[in-house]
Order: C-alpha cells, then sequence, then structure tokens
C-alpha cells in the first residue's frame, strides 16, 4: 500500500458529471483526483446516450427521406456500417482520450473502485493493491447508476441484454424482446428493429409508453413502433423466462399465458443509482438508498461529502448531472476560498423546474418542465393547451404525412409556462426554446413577442398562444 | 359602378399579412373586406417562402444522407418528383383555399387592384369593373413588396428571373447566373444546381454572402456551395447583360471584362416596397416610398391608415410581417372598441430587437437580434463569444463532417443577449430558443439554468455560456 495522497477534492466516478465535476473545481484553483474503476468518460459515452443516439439517427434520416418524395434509399439502413460507426462514437470502448482530457485540466486520474473510509477519506482498490486518498475540502460521489433487473423468475439466468449490451451490439439478433416502456425500451426497440431485428416485440406493463411524459406522446410513438411492425404489447408482465441451452433461444411467459420466442431480451425497466460497496455505512450514511442531497448538492447531514448525477437520485439524465456538477463544483471552490457560497448559480434549481428529457425516436418525443397532470398535483392554477404540429406549414415542408402533437401547461397565476411537450420528427432542437422559457419564467405577454421565423416548425409556438387566446 | 360597400376595416393585400390582419380584426367583433389583384395567400405562399423551401429540403435532406455512413441514395435527387410536390404546396397557383380562409373568417374577399381614393376610401379595379369600398375605421396596406431588377444594360430586355420564376421552375435549366448573395440568391442557387443547373454561377458585388449576417455565416455557406460546384464570384458587378435570340442563352459581363453564358439568368439583388398606383398622394404621402408608421402600424400623421409587412419597409420577412399584423389588427380593435389602445401587445418591439432570420441553405443560417458589428453601433457595450458547433457531441452524432458556428452578442451592461446566430446543418428550429432568450431579456445568469438535453446541437448554449465564463 503507497502513502496517503492529499488533494483538495476526490471525485470517485470519471463520467461526464465525474469529469465535469473535476473540470470546474481545477478552474477555480484547486487539485482533483479522480477515481474509475471502469471506463473514463462513464456509461453515456459509451453504453448510452452516445451509442443509442449513433444507432437511432440513421433510423430517423432514413424516416426522413420515406417521408420526402423526389429521394429514395438504394436499400435498407446498412447495419454494419452504422455499427463501424457507433464503434467509432464509443472510440471502440477505448478511454484514453478521456483519461488524458482529466489529465490536461490538470487533474490526476487513479484507476480502481473507490470508496469511502471516512471523513475525507477515499480508499482505492486497482490490481495493483489499494491506494489512499485524503481530500482537503471535499469528496464527490459520482458513480452513476446500473440496470435494474426485475426478480422475474429465470430472467437472470438468462442473461438479459441491459442497455449496455444493446448499444454495443456486434450481431442484431433477428427476434428479440423488449422488457419496458420508458426511453431506453422505446429508443432500442426502435433502432434494433431497424437495424434488422425484424421480430421485436415490446412488453410493456402499463396502458403506455413513457409514462412521464404527457399521453400523446406515448400514443404516437406507440404507433410509429406499431406501424413499423413491432410488437408492442401492453399490460403485460412477465412471469417466467427461460433459456434452456445458453446462446439458444430465450422464451420469455406473460401474465396473460402468452408467450414469445426470441434471440435475446433486453430488460429496460428503469436503473438504480450505484451506492453499493461505496462505504457510505463508514460516514453515516444508509448504503443501499440514493444519497440525498440540499440544492448545493452536498450530501444531507455530511458537510465535506457531495453528490451528484445519478447516484443522488434527482434525475438521472446525463445533462441533469452535468449541471449539478457544475454547481456542485463552484460550490466546493467558494468554500474552499472563502468566497460567498450562496449566489445563485451555486444552487441546483432546475432538477426542481422539472428537467429537459429528449427521446431520440421517430417520432422524437421531448419535454421539459412538468406535465399538465404533474402540474395540477404540484398545486399550480393550470391551463393547458394542444396544438397538432402537423398543421404548422414548417412541418408540412419538412416531408409528407408529418406527425406530431405540442403542449404547454401554463401557471396563470403567474401567466408563465411550467411545461412544454413536442412529439413529431426533428424536434428535438425545438426543445431549448421550451427550457429557456420555463427556467427564465418569460411572461405569455413577452413570449408573444418572440417571433417564430417562417416557415419552421418553431411556428408551433405562434399556434399555441394563439390557441391559448394571445 | 355599383354603391359603395362599408366595412369596419379595409384591407388591402391578401398575403399571409394582409389574411392575418383581417382575422384579428374578424376575431374582435369587426368587419374586414380584403382586396386582392393577384392570388390570396400572396408571394411567400406561391412564390418566396413556401415553394423555395420545398425545393430546398430535399437537398438538405440529400446532404444529410451524404453526411451518415449506412445510408445511401439511389441516385440524384428526383427532380421532377420535387418539382410535382413544390407544386402541391403552393396548391397549383390555385388561391380558392386561401379564399375560402377570408370568406370563412368570415369577412369579404374583393378580387381586384385596390388604391386609396382619399380618408378612408378604397376604389377596387376589376375586370368587370370599379368598385368602391368605405372604411369605418381603418384602411390597411398590405401589398408587400417586389422584385428589384438594377438597371444593368440589357438586363430587363434580357427577360431575367426573380424570386417569381425561380420558386415556380419547371424546367430547371442546365446553366444558371445568379445575380445576388443575400438569402434568395443563396438558396435558389444551391436549390437549381442541385436540381440540375449544374453549371451555376453566382455573381456577388461585395466580398460575401449574406452582409447582414456574421461574417463567418457567409464564409461557411460560400464554401459549402462552392464544394458542391457552384462558381461564386466575389466582387463582381454585372455591367451588361444580353440575350440576342429569345428563349436563347443569355451573356453576362462583369466589371473585370469577364463575361459567362448562361441559359437563364436569375435578379436577387433585394425587393422594393410595393407602393405604386395605391394612391398615397390621395392622402397627402409620398407615393414611391415604403409607408413610415410608428409602433402600432399607423401611418405616421395619418390616423385612420395602417400598413404592415414589407410595405412599411422594416423587415421584409414573412413572419414579422404576421407579427405587424397581430399588432396591428388587435390595436385597431381596441381603437374600435374603445378599450386601451397601449398595452404592451399593441406595439411592435421585435422589429426593433432584431428579427429571427432564417436561410435554408446547407448549412442552415439563421440569426437574430444584432450582430456583434450592429450591436456596436447601435452603441451597446457589446461582448461576442463563438464555438465551433461541430465541437459540440450532439453536432458529430447528427453526421460525419459536421460544419457550423455559433456566436452570441451579450450587452455587458445589462448581461443579456443582444444578438445570436447558428450556422450549421439542421439549426433552424434552434433558433427561437436564442429568440426568446433575446426577446425576454434573459439574464445570462439565468440562462445557466436552462439546461440543454444531451446529446442535442442545443448544447452549443452550454458551450457558448462556458466561453463567455460561466
Amino acid at each position: 500500500m503507497a502513502g496517503e495522497d492529499v488533494f483538495d477534492v476526490v471525485v470517485i466516478g470519471a463520467g461526464p458529471v465525474g469529469e465535469n465535476v473535476a473540470g470546474r473545481v481545477v478552474r477555480g484553483g484547486l487539485t482533483a483526483a479522480v477515481v474509475e474503476e471502469r471506463l473514463a468518460g462513464g456509461e453515456c459515452a459509451y453504453y448510452a446516450c452516445v451509442p443509442s443516439k449513433a444507432l437511432l439517427r440513421p433510423v430517423e434520416l432514413a424516416a426522413d427521406v420515406g417521408r420526402m418524395p423526389g429521394l429514395e434509399l438504394r436499400g435498407p439502413i446498412d447495419a454494419p456500417a452504422v455499427l463501424a460507426r457507433r464503434d467509432k462514437t464509443v472510440s471502440h470502448l477505448d478511454d484514453r482520450g478521456q483519461v488524458s482530457w482529466i489529465e490536461g485540466l490538470p487533474a490526476t486520474f487513479v484507476r480502481g473502485r473507490g470508496r469511502l473510509a471516512g471523513p475525507l477519506h477515499v480508499e482505492v482498490t486497482a490490481p495493483d493493491g489499494i491506494r489512499s486518498l485524503r481530500a482537503r475540502h471535499a469528496v464527490v460521489i459520482a458513480t452513476g447508476s446500473d440496470p435494474l433487473v426485475p426478480g422475474v423468475p429465470g430472467l437472470l439466468e438468462a442473461r438479459p441484454w441491459t442497455n449496455r449490451e444493446a448499444t454495443s451490439v456486434q450481431q442484431v439478433p433477428k427476434r428479440l424482446v423488449v422488457i419496458g416502456g420508458g426511453p431506453v425500451g422505446c429508443e432500442m426497440s426502435q433502432a434494433l428493429h431497424s437495424l434488422g431485428a425484424h421480430e421485436t416485440t415490446v412488453l410493456v406493463r402499463g396502458d403506455r409508453l413513457l409514462t412521464r411524459t404527457e399521453p400523446f406522446a406515448g400514443g404516437l410513438l406507440a404507433a410509429s413502433l406499431q406501424e413499423s411492425g413491432i410488437d408492442v404489447r401492453f399490460g403485460r408482465s412477465t412471469t417466467e423466462v427461460r433459456r434452456p441451452v445458453p446462446d439458444g433461444p430465450v422464451t420469455v411467459r406473460t401474465d396473460d399465458g402468452a408467450t414469445v420466442e426470441a434471440d435475446e431480451i433486453l430488460v429496460a425497466t428503469g436503473r438504480r443509482p450505484a451506492v453499493r460497496e461505496l462505504g457510505l455505512d463508514t460516514v453515516g450514511l444508509p448504503a443501499d438508498r440514493p444519497i440525498e442531497v440540499d440544492a448545493d448538492m452536498r450530501a444531507t447531514g455530511v458537510p465535506w461529502l457531495y453528490a451528484v448525477g445519478d447516484v443522488n437520485g434527482r434525475n438521472l439524465l446525463t445533462h441533469m448531472g452535468k449541471y449539478q456538477a457544475r454547481v456542485c463544483g463552484d460550490v466546493i471552490v467558494a468554500r474552499a476560498t472563502g468566497t460567498p457560497d450562496d449566489r445563485p448559480d451555486l444552487r441546483d434549481t432546475a432538477d426542481d423546474q422539472g428537467a429537459p428529457q429528449v427521446i431520440f425516436t421517430d417520432p422524437q418525443i421531448c419535454a421539459v418542465g412538468r406535465t399538465e397532470s404533474q402540474a395540477r398535483a404540484d398545486g399550480f392554477n393550470v391551463r393547458a393547451v394542444e396544438y397538432d404540429m402537423g398543421e404548422v406549414t414548417g412541418a408540412y415542408l419538412r416531408g409528407e404525412h408529418y406527425t406530431g402533437r405540442a403542449k404547454m401547461v401554463v401557471d396563470e397565476d403567474r401567466r408563465v409556462l411550467v411545461g412544454v411537450t413536442f412529439a413529431g420528427p426533428g424536434v428535438v432542437d425545438l426543445l431549448h426554446s421550451a427550457t429557456i422559457a420555463v427556467v427564465g419564467e418569460v411572461p405569455l405577454d413577452r413570449l408573444w413577442h418572440a417571433v417564430p421565423a417562417f416557415p419552421t416548425v418553431s411556428e408551433i409556438w405562434l399556434r399555441l398562444l394563439e390557441e391559448y387566446g394571445l
């Protein structure tokens, strides 16, 4: 065991969130060590957001071409070419670039499994031994989350795919069963179906997809998946999974007694914060729950400990984790340097206002803030209006048969937006207009003067405001 | 001559702007007549924004496909199919749908050429005679603009194309000369080149394209045009045009003595407000200039006359005209009904803040507010930052070799944005985020909490704010 190394800040986890904390604290003049057991860059860069979008973008484009007279694809999507590009986007699972980025901050990269070993103390277990790190000011946990595999008989034994195997697929299975109708289940069923999983079945426990978004969003997406030939079954829970022969077919039984046989099974039923074996008990915290934090990202009751990203359970979204990282890094700097630590930029307000979320399917689904029902449940005096996006000239010009819908949720007391949802082809970059409107609390009467350019899809804004009565 | 018909409001011009005025005043309980000599729906719907985008969208998509491994087009763009879809988007130049829309408001549609004939009096000349209309409250001029053809020797005689002939092209010429490097020249040269005008030459008087936007935007676009094989010549004015044989080739001579021969010549050197023969002199206004209006769209000095859209010369953009129409219609209603006429929604503030503008080329160029140099000239205490859009993960995931650039112009005294420019593939619907930020005067410190979703192109916002120092 080497001697103890001392840093101003020790970050456990080198995903985008941990990297951002390190970047901010080093920028503020502090020293930092970043500890990572697996790949620097994190789940997002190798097994989630990035590769899934690399798989989905060709699907989106192919759908766009299908809607545009005068263009025709030579044939189906060339899956090997798409997988090769996917490999490039994940740097062939090589994290040297990310490690260099961290070292270039400069910060110290420590490969190994980090765990807390008492106040301001982190123990790193690496193949070549245990290393002890001490933090002068703060320890930051940014270990992310792991896929949750439900306790269905036979499921674990069937070695199901999670987002990791699905996004790093090398040979697309011909027959695929997907358990779960959330973002990962929807994105990966559409991507893999388009790349060759011709028999794709999605088992959804409830009566719709994407239960956290406005109901019409899941409805439009379900129609799109079904139209492309994906078998989406609602109200079905999985009762048993069998894979008698390793690498052989898998049989999935649902609660209506039906069975589906497939080559692979993908579990997409959620994630849980990666807190196990972190040594949380050594500092008096529960060892098996998300690390509760205050708005400054500090673990409630432990003044030197911070937790950012999925591990605090606030919003399991990369961009929200990175946002929290900026808050966290800056507040640590403020406290370490004795400058005021209560500036507005040192508090996480965005998570409460409702994180933006984007689902890169065709149609794309994106939303920020609260749904109408969430807003009502939260006590807002709500009025909501909807509009058919296909009726906007800019949408029609994007292609034939453009189908989409938008909704805005207004807090009538303040006449500001508390939620906006867009569903339709090519809407993901329209979302940030809504995010600025919601977070900026721009009054409706001022939004009325923000003129959308003609003929863009953005004119949906004009239609929504007119529908509201402006 | 029929007897005199009386309406609360008489609108001359049934383009989108005139239509919107009628829609607003009728909604407010007034009666309206809309006079149009040509097609109801206006230049925009038949000969400008709409058909040009119908021609450009396939070009954009084909470029996107070219940047995406795994997708390949069967061949070049099928021009006849694109032209057929263009015909559909312009309703085959049949305005019955638009007339029905106006009549359904309900409002009275009057086909003919309208001109002022003294206070509150409009005379309409139609093939079947002259009709006299009287307005109780207001006359609104919304006659738009006409293409400007410069006085180059031989040019008029060569029957040059303007936006009308270019957007309604039935047979794409093999060789095309375009005079002008503004939005129309850029859009139509790229569209027609992609649809078969293999020899396309663009003559630009100055040293760059799109002189009203940030310099890098025109630079990126010029590189794209040139790379596709379009011959863009800067610093060239046209000295003589000859077309000795009608329907024969046209020869264009430039001030360096060079000549270009082509099958058609497109003039895209600007537009002038359509005020001629409007009878402005009958109400004491100059007959040959844009109609000067106050912020309530009322003609300066003529209390019952309003002018909206291109004809007032504020911003020759359809969406700004429609915006002015909403202001104008509502203020007329307020005055006619004796309700307060000084509410914030009854004043045009957006034109002064800087209209959003979108150019649908590949790369797309869009901007809102002021450029850095405009902002400095207007006396703002400016700081500007730029960022390479290709460096954003979301941009890279859209395709290989994504090239783009963004810039934001900050008013340092108030720490709000006064201008934003995006240049890159697929950015047009990102613009509205900037429009809301500029018009909403959302402080930078609040924009910092508007988190862009990962991995979208919208993360350019994060990069720009970081670059600024947040």
